[in-house]
């Protein structure tokens, strides 16, 4: 069998000018970055906001398990099979860090026949938006210890600084430090610690700025801390929003790239799903919905976090709401979600099927509570029994969900008809009717209470002191009308990982509220939410390499 | 009067694909980094190698003083005129680094009608070349780190690694840090320290490396470390050097751009010329040799530093050596060697010209040691009288070296015509007949007594203790056949900043041994090197913006 790298490298690429010539996009509207790479101009974007707004798809998918899901690859194989039976589509996602990339994962651009390519670009430096990003953060950062250093005029609390270093790799070394060591000359003492890049506030303003101006706003309205009377510093005070724009501002324009079958796709921004809003950027969402007539985006994690978010923080600032939403299972997952071990997978269990489809159910019911239309996709397996997808069809037919067999990873775009033939009539028969869960205008307690109680079924929600000190400080802020971006666990409904399938009868707890200005939401954190992974012990750099005339190894 | 800014955004570009078309390279050869910045492909750099080897010209100058020399600048002009008088020339320089343009400099393109364009890129990300060193070098500190957290098989000391992280950011604040804090799961707590990446023993090695296998053999090279029983460690013991050329492979591939004339350029690396050798890329000079009848290329700082690590550590590295030396000098800089002050400049001084021009003699003399002509460029300025103009003619033909006035950065290549007939007629009547100062054969001692003596005129050299201990360990290491590279103060010979004009009578001490295994020179401290700026009271940033639409502001 081959490996993604395999068959990546065996496919022919079109340059990217031609694979967006039936988008409408001509030579001088793309900014290249080899034959294979381009981001659009601004003025392509601005001009396309005319174009009529397409039908969009939202892919999420059921609590991730150590099975495996392939959200993306689902979401990549559905556009080449709608492409495939004469829809015009795009894909729009998230480019993938470079820390789990070099840790874990190895490559995150979809798998087997259904892969965005170039895949050893996407995978590594890409069109270098995560390093704009990161040196962004990084310049925010030596900005700030400069001002310490030289006066420090705005008297900023270097206990109180709460703006953090970023690298994009995977690096537990860095999560605390000690910085403005070794003499006077090398700044103020104090403590700090680094996120990956893909966790920085930036990220998420990225994704979510309409366009440069909004951007520089967004960027100006960050709180880096606190000065010594516990008032707010906003990157304004400091007034560099203009430099951090400067960096930025190629980082900002979408990326384009072709999936192997020749669909067109925008690879561009990464937020992480627990700090942050999980989904790529509105800009490349937005402009994809004028220029196809279906766009299939993707939101991170299970759909308590990822659908959750793409529907209360990023769709209000689309031209649409989600046309259906796909949620994606795999038999194995769900009968991890039913209580098996991994090692109990390959072997036939009903009983497993039907106990692990209280998890799926309650992510349908969910999406319904948003005025969309579901449809389930199954990722197939080769393990998968004519048994266990009878039993899962006919729990499907019991909450009246369309479900379809999907084969893009073995097989491309004709693994996706099924699938997608199934989501267009779909869209055409039930027409969304989208209405966000929750009020802006609610206080910051009640939001979160009616996410936890109506997304994750939780009896009881618990705030800790000192988030209960937080929300004072947010309301005297005025930070109160903020949406709030969820940071919990995504393993389970509850912020406990252990508590698979669909648990009821449990509390959510509360601990820390972190206000995200410039992104324009207040995260509340149900515990320690990890924003800089560490590498295994074997990382997968260590299979990584490349040949002397310049071809990827290891990449998979 | 323009800014350098206003008069790039003034200058209508040529697509990247027509300017390199005189080169014989067609678009085939090219990777696009948008319209106007392109890497070269490594099948064309090979393919190159089959041609004749042209003529090559180094700018380098006097030791810099805070009134400015302008060596990039007249490198840019000298081009320029080479090109005008019909002459197929073309430049190879070093990229800059972003944390001194956020710092003091706003921009480092070269200036006025002397420039390499887009100025906006090349001062920002360009094409990525300074993140991809930034992530390869903390990657591996990533992987070290990691190392030591997952059982230190190879038992490294973690009080003796010397590989630090880097950002490409002006920040005084991680120059000394401590990591690993927190808890056990966040790694094993140790001091370390952040460089600026152009400080990176992966910087110096991208710029010497010949290929993609002569890089990752330099990689796998360095060493980060030593053991508990002191036996070093190296990349290779590790295993990353294959991950680590694989995030580097793109940036390997020399750069290409235009000047405002619309001569080709390739800006590709930028190490430090006080930890490193302060060259752009072999393969960026090599190459151009292989395209063009005349390169033009400089080395940073002033001639008894950047001269001589480029023909004592880059030149055997290329095809060829320097077929000819331009020192470039300003009125205002030989009179600040000659004793005034800053705001004492504008005034005419000739006898300060006269004290001043000590500086300029012995570099003169200095590269008439390697057997290469030299010829002196002045960068006119507005102030220079031209009773000071002939005193300096007088000088320069009492020691017989040609000398012409530039004013490339007012008129562009029209300002530099005199300079480029000289070259040109210099080089014509003139041979170079290169050798290197010192044989690698001598040992490390008798190689920097004999730079120090030769080069600095200095009477006497010392080792610090620390420094002969360190001796004895490279020799035992069998590291002591390296060159060596000096890291001293870029502003006098001698290791004192105050000593100006021509010093004699000091001593030089040596402070310090730094193996740098892979870039393949031992570093030889004279006394503190800065390998992290720190970022001035008003830095530069405060006056970067961009448009709505996407235009840089405040870079100059």
């Amino acid at each position: 069998m081959k490996t993604d790298i395999e068959i990546a490298q065996s496919t022919e690429l079109q340059p990217i000018a031609e694979v967006v010539k039936k988008l409408g996009i001509t030579f001088d509207d793309l900014e290249l970055y080899g034959k294979y790479k381009a981001k659009l101009t601004f003025d392509k974007i601005k001009a396309a906001e005319k174009n009529k707004v397409g039908k969009l798809i939202l892919v999420t998918a059921i609590n991730p398990t150590p099975a495996g899901e392939g959200k993306s690859t689902i979401t990549i194989g559905l556009a080449d099979a709608l492409n495939k039976i004469g829809k015009k589509a795009m894909i729009a996602i998230r480019e993938p860090s470079l820390g789990p990339v070099m840790g874990i994962k190895g490559g995150a651009a979809g798998g087997g026949y259904a892969q965005v390519l170039p895949m050893e670009d996407i995978n590594l430096h890409f069109t270098g938006d995560m390093h704009a990003i990161t040196t962004a953060n990084n310049a925010l950062s030596a900005l700030i210890d400069n001002h310490l250093h030289q006066g420090n005029e705005l008297k900023i609390d270097q206990r109180r600084i709460i703006w953090k270093r970023v690298v994009d790799l995977n690096d537990r070394a860095l999560r605390h430090v000690t910085v403005g060591l070794g003499s006077p000359v090398n700044g103020i003492p104090r403590e700090d610690g680094f996120d990956i890049t893909v966790a920085s506030e930036i990220m998420a303003i990225l994704c979510l700025a309409k366009d440069i101006k909004d951007l520089k706003e967004r960027l100006a309205n960050i709180v880096i801390g606190y000065r010594y009377d516990r008032t707010p510093v906003y990157v304004r005070d400091l007034k560099v929003e203009g430099a951090l724009a400067l960096i930025l501002k190629e980082a900002l324009k979408p990326n384009l790239v072709q999936t192997i079958y020749g669909s067109p796709a925008f690879v561009h921004g990464g937020p992480f799903a627990n700090i942050a809003h999980g989904c790529n950027s509105v800009l490349a969402t937005s402009t994809a919905l004028h220029l196809a007539d279906y766009t299939v985006t993707e939101a991170g994690f299970g759909a308590d976090l990822g659908a959750e978010k793409f529907l209360d923080i990023k769709t209000p600032n689309l031209p649409t709401s989600p046309d259906a939403v796909v949620i994606v299972a795999t038999i194995r997952a769900l009968k991890m979600n039913g209580g098996l071990a991994k090692d109990e997978l390959s072997q036939e269990n009903i009983e497993a099927v039907k106990a692990g489809f209280a998890n799926l159910a309650r992510h349908v019911e969910n999406i319904r509570k948003y005025g969309i239309p579901a449809v389930v996709a199954i990722n197939e397996f080769a393990t998968d029994t004519q048994n266990e997808i009878a039993t899962l069809r006919e729990l499907c037919a019991q909450i009246d969900v369309p479900v379809e067999l999907a084969s893009v990873w073995a097989d491309g775009p004709d693994g996706g008809v099924a699938l997608a033939e199934t989501l267009v009539e779909t869209i055409n028969s039930t027409p969304a009717n989208y209405k966000r869960l929750y009020d802006d205008e609610l206080t910051v307690e009640e939001k979160i209470s009616q996410i936890a109680r109506e997304i994750y079924r939780a009896d009881k929600v618990i705030f800790e002191k000192k988030a209960k000190t937080q929300m004072t400080q947010i309301e005297k802020n005025g930070w109160d009308k903020l949406p709030i971006c969820m940071a919990k666990t995504q393993y389970s409904f509850s912020d406990d990982p252990a508590l698979l399938g669909a648990p009821k009868g449990f509390t959510i707890t509360i601990r820390d509220l972190v206000p995200k200005l410039g992104a324009g939401f207040i995260v509340a954190l149900t515990g320690d939410v990890m924003t800089m992974p560490g590498l295994p012990k074997k990382p997968a750099a260590l299979n990584m390499d490349v040949t002397d005339d310049g071809a990827a190894l290891g990449l998979f």
